[in-house]
């Protein structure tokens, strides 16, 4: 085993662009793309809407980089990342319609219901989390069977009730509580922690890790997945809606509790600085070699700006 | 091979009880029951309200009796038999929301979201779906590897765009449309034959089909499939809603194109029969054997009053 990169040797933006290029291509081709076969005309463009040409592709980028660190079939990670994301898009569509976050702008254009109205969004929504596992499940011969499943367990377990849908429950029943700091991590951990945490867990999966790797891979990515949202909660107060490409100050408008209103401004920073240090240790703990791209995609995601 | 058994000799009553005490009992252990880990309120109940004490089975049943023709994994079927059900009821959850179908009665209770509200209603649908692919992929070897990845593969096609979610699409596309024959028969192809076949398919999937085993099952899917759909046009118009436990003449008076309307009643009633008479020389040319229940189930799907 290799001594583990350092961030700063290793270059996120040039791995980044050769990631995003497949990632982009492959998205593009398997969603609801009519080369494939009939593609009802409303739907289709509502689900290549909701997915292609926007988002910061983070879950995806996090699978590429598992994999590489675990040495797994790039083809099952390709499939992996863009199933992750295909997940992440439908919780945006929605989320964002009128009987949940009722949110008009996303990415900085018009959300999917806005544009296609509210019935299309839904089925987009629906169409978009089967499409997830249709993608981990090629008849082609191209990923293993075993791999096949633990990569639908990963995603169908942080997709559902006790992951991701579980956290956007919580939150829902939420507003305008004065949840404790627990409750407070428990609804994120389940609301965007998961799915984070699942696509390192996804890309490891593409290879043959030892139970100690998942282990310190899991708790990498539980690390990344809190950071991630205590970021979000101080940009939703530090930045404004240009830069996010979304409404800022919503949390706080809607009465929503954060980690900066729960914290403070200045203890919310120290915290995702903390988590970062700890995502950073459990990479270390791995003893694998090729992190370099996992440590980088952590240290941008704590120390980013939008 | 045995010869069929013709469906007369079939006690289906007693077949299905006997199906049914096990899908309820593996129902209720496996949604969002608060034993197996936390279950955020409001959600668990949703998604149990939509799924227990409700509706005739019919997929589940088509499951087991497939794999009981092959002689397969009866572990297997059973979750498969569970995971096609949560993603019917998933999809009539999103089906009765205000901006698809807007209706307030399901199997004679109120539907999901005038119980739990509309984001709820939204949440507890994406959880179900999520939940199907998480029954088929269990971590305690139970299933073999490849047979999780085939029941996914299955299910997750049938469910999405080019599936249920796609003959939505096409059906909310299609309101006070003169839809022609071949467009008929496509929306409910995909709208509801596709998760009906995929039962069968997944049923088979448990054991090992040959090549022509399963396209003789994909005959008896298909014919079956849409016979359900003719025969639930013509209840529309001739059953009450007290006996169909639903709104009765919504597709008229929501001017929807129907078989009846486009075939008139007889000739209606006359191609059911005729689908049924398919379904039945499909199990005959697939030289199984223990092909009862899919006979008997067939026959009771068309002849059935509600």
């Amino acid at each position: 085993m290799n001594a583990p990169e350092t961030p700063s040797l290793f270059d996120l933006n040039a791995w980044s662009a050769r990631q995003l290029d497949a990632i982009e291509q492959a998205l593009s081709q398997w969603v609801a793309n009519a080369q494939n076969g009939f593609v009802p005309a409303g739907l289709g463009e509502a689900m290549r809407y909701a997915v292609l040409d926007g988002g910061k592709r983070l879950r995806p980028l996090l699978v590429m980089a598992a994999c590489e660190a675990v040495g797994g079939n790039a083809e099952a990670a390709l499939r992996a990342a863009c199933a992750v994301e295909l997940i992440h898009a439908y919780s945006l569509v929605h989320d964002d319609m009128p009987c949940m976050d009722n949110d008009v702008l996303r990415r900085g254009k018009p959300t999917v219901h806005v544009k296609f109205g509210e019935a299309q969004a839904l089925l987009a929504g629906d169409a978009l989390q089967a499409l997830a596992f249709e993608l981990l499940t090629p008849a082609n011969g191209s990923i293993s069977a075993p791999v096949q499943a633990a990569l639908c367990r990963l995603l169908a377990k942080a997709a559902g009730y006790q992951g991701m849908a579980g956290g956007q429950a919580i939150d829902l029943a939420s507003v305008g509580l004065p949840l404790n700091s627990a409750q407070l991590h428990e609804m994120h951990r389940l609301k965007t922690g998961a799915l984070l945490q699942a696509s390192v867990l996804m890309g490891a999966a593409c290879g043959a890790a030892s139970p100690a790797v998942q282990s310190a891979l899991q708790g990498y990515g539980a690390a990344v997945g809190l950071a991630f949202q205590v970021v979000d909660d101080i940009l939703d107060v530090t930045a404004d809606a240009a830069t996010l490409g979304k409404t800022a100050g919503k949390d706080a408008a809607q009465d929503k509790p954060t980690f900066v209103s729960l914290m403070g401004l200045q203890p919310s920073t120290d915290y995702a600085q903390q988590l970062l240090a700890q995502a950073l240790a459990s990479l270390q703990a791995s003893g694998l070699g090729h992190t370099g791209a996992l440590q980088a995609l952590a240290d941008r995601l704590v120390n980013r700006h939008h």
